[in-house]
């Protein structure tokens, strides 16, 4: 090795004294002994015997690389909680360090606490070791499973949002997030660097970001281990941070400077706070602007304590050291014997007493309770959830004194509910959005709060405020980021944003919908609130904007992921949507998305009418069906607001034109109810569905999204081959609404045609109605083409019984 | 306005002549005329009468707001063009200033020879206004429709990460590429800083960003216009940039300060260029990783020139410049009248001749021909693209004696053929991928080129090239990006990528894919190489990893995009994958998704029989098949490859156990031949689906995906009713590779129990092979748990006839 250890300001007097410098290494060497044995170990966990071949797994799985850096940090930051009684959390951003969380879980007694099993001797050393990466044991990551976490390290770029999102309205707490080289190259976290932008430190815990520099991602060098220091120290500097530099390879002297190094961090972190929190004098809501955040870049080698090299060849600190340094560790007793001289060169002799224990000199560093890092409740954030204070979203109700005879912005309305919303519970729920929030039409919530800006202010400004609880970012990634911090940390929320661009967070989802799925077969983690989008400016309503903005594919995404987390609704008028949403701000450990429109549209329920709508979760619209409780010739259904416009504008046509076609109108608001009961828990039994759609009538569904997206819910259904969905096929451009739906062949007209086709034995005033209705489409196109507007019948359209 | 104008080292002479500053003027207040026209006007183009209600377009759509910082960035480098002769082309950050680019691209000509009807006097100006975000018009935002462009604006982050795209191996070219700062705050955007360390000055082209500070996103402020303004210099310079500030509204200092920034900026590329091309001494390809490379930061007002205040209300400046300054145009004549004086003070007069063309004067700065940024033909690729020189893909088959008799590596095979790819097409093709390339067992390629790396190196690096050819930045979107501005400018590419993450891109993906279905409704775009993704690293095989590496979505999420765009291949074996990279090699204007592991996976067809497979797509593999060419009693479908191996493992059992049964396996390798011809081009008609699958007989269909993907793609299939679908459904975690089908019902034993519970009259030996297989799975399931392992006989299955 040739490192030189450097620390930006070092001190002249040592951090450490001999007993601490001691009692860190211990817990360091501990946790590094044990991170090595779950990568390899089956038996024999304290080496009591010389290692045989039995006693190695037969698969290598794991990674060692990130692992003593993680060790390492975690041992410091230990050391400071116990000294200061900091109120601190770690985000593992190299996930693929599972087994340093794990390690450290298990010496500091939380991980037997929560896993009565793995017990803090031998035998449960022996089972923490198989377990990893093993069948039916934990994953190789940070994951659900691993107490302390609310980060999955699999994929990355979410750290530093996590842990923003963990330190909202948690004014003492700090969140020490570890950034690995690789996860610092991807654009989210790129991204992320800019967060502490919208925290205010008066309210707000503070994150203390680890820049972990160790070299390599998988097999290639990473740009900010290799980028000119220069750049590197002006590059975070121009982030707001104040960046210490912890950077060798020899553990003494290590030791001492990142004892220092937090030190500095942690006192610039609570001057910080007092000068914020201070008050007092007119700008005192911005003294804090100024602050230059702490920061720590640690840069240490790959797989640091691991084996110099393998056959000749370097393995620590390059690349190699990424996932197991020795491979073949059964048929190869060389490797074996290097193996054995690993785990013997932290000396478990000194670390676990007779019984395997940890001894009381390994552990001195580690706090007590609920202050060990590792069992931080807000970890855990259902342990501390409290439900929301709501108000009765039936006192927003707008009036509807006949179905389809008025329009109102369903959105608008939405936000005077969760301007309430905000005002009842000022530090436990936030609006997340990538400044849409506004043009979103949920600008009431505007009058309760801000737009969170922890920087200058102008007079132009409209709604910002260094405490706004409203963020945005434009950055979806920032927005999700923050409101899973936030959510898994025992708080409440909604994302609003574009229908399309809700895309761009597709693999955050996952991994969210996987981290929920996990903990819920986790009897410790409690439910958390429930990840609420709502995805307003949809794809049918672009008008400023055309194909680039136009995708409903969110909700096939979404029902790909397990049903008992899933949630879909469509809510068709302003009531059914404020329904919908009290609903939504209740639950817990769901993904629920909720599609509803920001531009005018029709209402058709009364508040009580809606919440008996939204209970069934579809149901048949009696006073828009003309089959008068008898078998229907042909099932109009639809769910979305804008199909549902055209819908009844269809029924009306058909009304008018074919009185005496029996026809029902269905209105789907959950759309899991349309998958059988076997397949989603809210799955509508057969029986029950076909009473709605009928076994054997046409039915013409008009859906919000990809028309296939029925059919898939639906393939089981008796009435499958009856089906026939109009949704978007992918046409759009900027243009009118109306010439949307037109594009999609969604239109009213389009959905009379497809009546009259598949309804058999019509008569020629049928056929007539046929061609009328394509000449409707060619007017209102013709109409639009010219006007560069919807047709006025078009635009005024209302529903007249 | 209280801004102060500054630029960092200003010049003491005027850069600007009189003259100069003259036209440069004329031609940006042309431009600005030219984009209000397009928001507002539906006639009267040139005001030569008083603007009346009916000149005025009843709605209006469209973004002011970044549109004059448009055309003040592009007069300026139109200019320097014309006097350097640079060959340049810019990228429109700020896609909602569509109008800016339509507009000077009509200046320029260029939009009246790609749209010969929109003439270049008064009828085609007054065409050029009403299109404008009108109904059968053109986007509002920057488009496939528009000449000069390979960026959609409507989704942000990716303008560095395509300019990139575009300045690879174009040595000669500048790509000016605007970064608003709205997108700047995204993730994508803020991570794409980084992307010139991975470009060589020797052989690439430059990158130029321009900053566009304007002050706010939609609503609220943006970080990087707010941040204080050390902070801002640091990070840019951190990022290894030597910015360039250009700041204030007083049209005449910013021309001249614009005109210095430029003159600097192209001088420093010119120095870089020189300095990295003049080669000698041995550090000759280090030289450049010093450069700091030019930007520049341009602060202006929003609605720079547009109304001040309307209503009494500031409008210029302000977050409410950002659509429409003026509202209710039509029927609100003060407005109108401020429109009136708005247009005016562009003095048209003085800019467009009596025909209504633009003065001679008005375009002096124009360069000419395809110098013109607006003509580029790198933003018309297809113009530019040649043919791949590529190897006889056949002469890396491997050998395959019987089928199933032994495994390859498929990956590893296809890195031969990618390295002779690479080698013939030195200027033409790249490989992008977040370091995964190695790990993807494609390792060969490293024998042709290296990993790009324009900073240090270290002897303990392994492949890491100045001029390497691979592309590896952990950042799924910088790879997107940057491919897809490669294959726009008329190059090749392939990005390989874990299975589950390539979700990380999936909006980029639609973003592609739109720009895609629009281009080829445009006869003067020619096509494109098509964007390939190799996903290996598949849902299956995340031995390392576990449920957070587990997704097989990103094909459910493809197929929503316009079937013509659109192939999805499954390679069962090596031969199969080099069959079909071979042909997507060769395809154009596609998006092809390969799907194939890179873990030891037997090997069924010879070259030959894998070459007649996948022309055919799908087939009936006799061999494996017990039907004899007459009805099967059950279809075994599979599509991935260790679906395939579990079919067949499925299939030897049913021989030996239950011999006359009749099974016919069919294999499917182009997803998309199972929609209906109809549905999709490579849909196969009903007559020969039914004949490959029957109408009656249950077809057990092994999936490597969600099992509904196929319920979806075959529902309107005849034997639809019959089929049982087998595939991932979101279970997982570390584990072995045949515990993950078993948690899935994927593997063999399970598939055998499908089989003997759908096919009808099975006698009593169907039962007892269905509790053995249960048993089976009970033996395996034990063996896993205790030995960490796959049973012996599971791991080396082999097919034997």
């Amino acid at each position: 090795m040739t490192h030189t250890t450097t620390t930006t300001g070092l001190a002249t007097v040592p951090a450490l004294s001999d007993l601490e410098l001691r009692r860190v290494d211990r817990y360091w060497r501990a946790a590094n002994y044990l991170s090595v044995g779950q990568i390899y170990l089956l038996a024999n966990p304290l080496l009591r015997e010389p290692l045989r071949p039995e006693h190695i797994k037969p698969r290598l799985l794991g990674h060692w690389g990130t692992t003593p850096g993680l060790n390492f940090v975690y041992a410091h930051l230990s050391r400071q909680v116990r000294r200061r009684g900091t109120e601190m959390m770690w985000i593992v951003g190299p996930g693929h360090g599972g087994p340093a969380a794990v390690a450290t879980a298990w010496l500091d007694g939380t991980y037997s606490e929560v896993y009565p099993e793995i017990t803090r001797d031998a035998e449960g050393m022996r089972r923490l070791f198989r377990q990893f990466s093993f069948p039916g044991g934990v994953p190789s990551h940070v994951a659900p499973e691993t107490p302390g976490s609310i980060h999955e390290g699999g994929e990355l770029g979410y750290a530093l949002s996590h842990a923003y999102g963990a330190a909202f309205d948690n004014p003492d707490l700090v969140v020490a997030a570890v950034v690995g080289d690789g996860e610092a190259e991807t654009g989210p976290l790129a991204g992320s660097w800019m967060a502490h932008r919208f925290a205010d430190p008066r309210r707000d815990g503070a994150v203390l970001p680890i820049l972990h520099l160790n070299g390599y991602k998988i097999a290639g060098p990473t740009v900010l281990a290799r980028m000119p220091e220069g750049d590197l120290v002006a590059m975070l500097e121009g982030f707001g941070h104040r960046p210490y530099i912890v950077s060798g390879d020899d553990p003494a002297t290590m030791h001492q400077h990142m004892a220092h190094a937090l030190d500095r961090c942690l006192d610039d972190i609570a001057a910080i706070r007092r000068r914020a929190r201070s008050g007092g004098g007119p700008d005192g809501d911005r003294r804090h602007i100024e602050a230059r955040w702490p920061m720590i870049v640690l840069r240490s080698p790959k797989g640091w304590t691991g084996p110099g090299e393998v056959d000749g060849i370097p393995v620590e600190n390059t690349w190699r050291a990424h996932q197991v340094p020795l491979s073949e560790v059964r048929a190869n007793p060389a490797h074996r014997r290097q193996l054995e001289e690993w785990l013997r060169s932290y000396r478990p002799e000194e670390l676990f007493d007779e019984r395997g224990a940890p001894m009381a000199e390994t552990t001195a560093v580690v706090p007590a309770g609920d202050r060990r890092i590792s069992a931080s409740p807000h970890a855990n954030g259902g342990l501390l959830l409290k439900d929301l204070t709501l108000p009765d979203f039936r006192d927003y109700a707008v009036d509807v004194e006949r179905p389809g005879s008025a329009a109102t912005e369903a959105t608008r309305v939405l936000g005077g509910y969760l301007r309430d919303v905000m005002r009842r519970n000022p530090r436990t729920f936030r609006i997340m959005g990538p400044d849409e929030t506004a043009s979103n039409r949920l600008g009431a919530v505007f009058e309760a709060t801000g737009r969170a800006w922890d920087m200058a202010r102008l007079p132009t400004d409209d709604g910002v405020a260094p405490d706004g609880r409203v963020m945005e970012a434009l950055s979806e990634h920032l927005c999700q980021g923050w409101l899973e911090g936030y959510l898994l940390t025992g708080r409440h929320g909604l994302f609003n944003s574009y229908e399309a661009f809700i895309h761009i967070v597709d693999s955050m989802f996952n991994q969210h919908a996987k981290w929920l799925k996990v903990s819920r077969a986790l009897p410790w983690r409690r439910p958390v609130a429930s990840l609420n989008y709502l995805l307003s400016s949809h794809v049918w309503r672009q008008d400023h904007n055309g194909f680039s903005h136009q995708d409903p594919g969110f909700i096939d995404h979404v029902v790909n992921k397990k049903p008992e987390i899933i949630r879909v609704y469509l809510p068709p008028d302003t009531n059914t949507l404020l329904s919908v949403a009290d609903h939504c701000l209740r639950s817990r450990d769901y993904v629920n998305v909720v599609i509803a429109g920001k531009q005018p549209n029709l209402d058709y329920l009364t508040m009580d009418e809606a919440i008996a709508h939204n209970t069934r979760g579809l149901g048949i619209w009696e006073w828009a069906s003309t089959d008068a409780g008898v078998e229907p010739d042909v099932v109009l259904a639809c769910a979305g607001d804008v199909p549902t416009a055209e819908t009844l504008a269809a029924a009306k046509l058909l009304r008018e034109h074919l009185p005496e076609l029996r026809v029902r109108v269905v209105n789907v608001v959950d759309l899991m109810r349309l998958q059988p009961a076997e397949e989603h828990p809210h799955g509508l039994p057969h029986s029950a569905f076909d009473a709605l759609f009928t076994v054997d009538k046409p039915v013409i569904f008009a859906f919000h999204g990809y028309p296939w997206l029925i059919h898939r819910l639906t393939y089981r259904r008796n009435g499958h081959a009856n089906l026939h969905v109009r949704g978007y096929k992918e046409e759009g451009t900027t243009t009118t609404p109306f010439d949307m739906v037109m594009l999609n062949d969604l239109d009213r007209f389009h959905l009379v045609m497809d009546v009259i086709d598949h309804v058999p034995g019509l008569d020629v005033r049928a056929a007539h109605l046929r061609q009328r209705m394509q000449n409707e489409r060619l007017r209102c196109r013709a109409y639009t083409r010219e006007h560069g507007d919807d047709a006025p019948d078009i635009r005024e359209w209302r529903w007249t019984p």
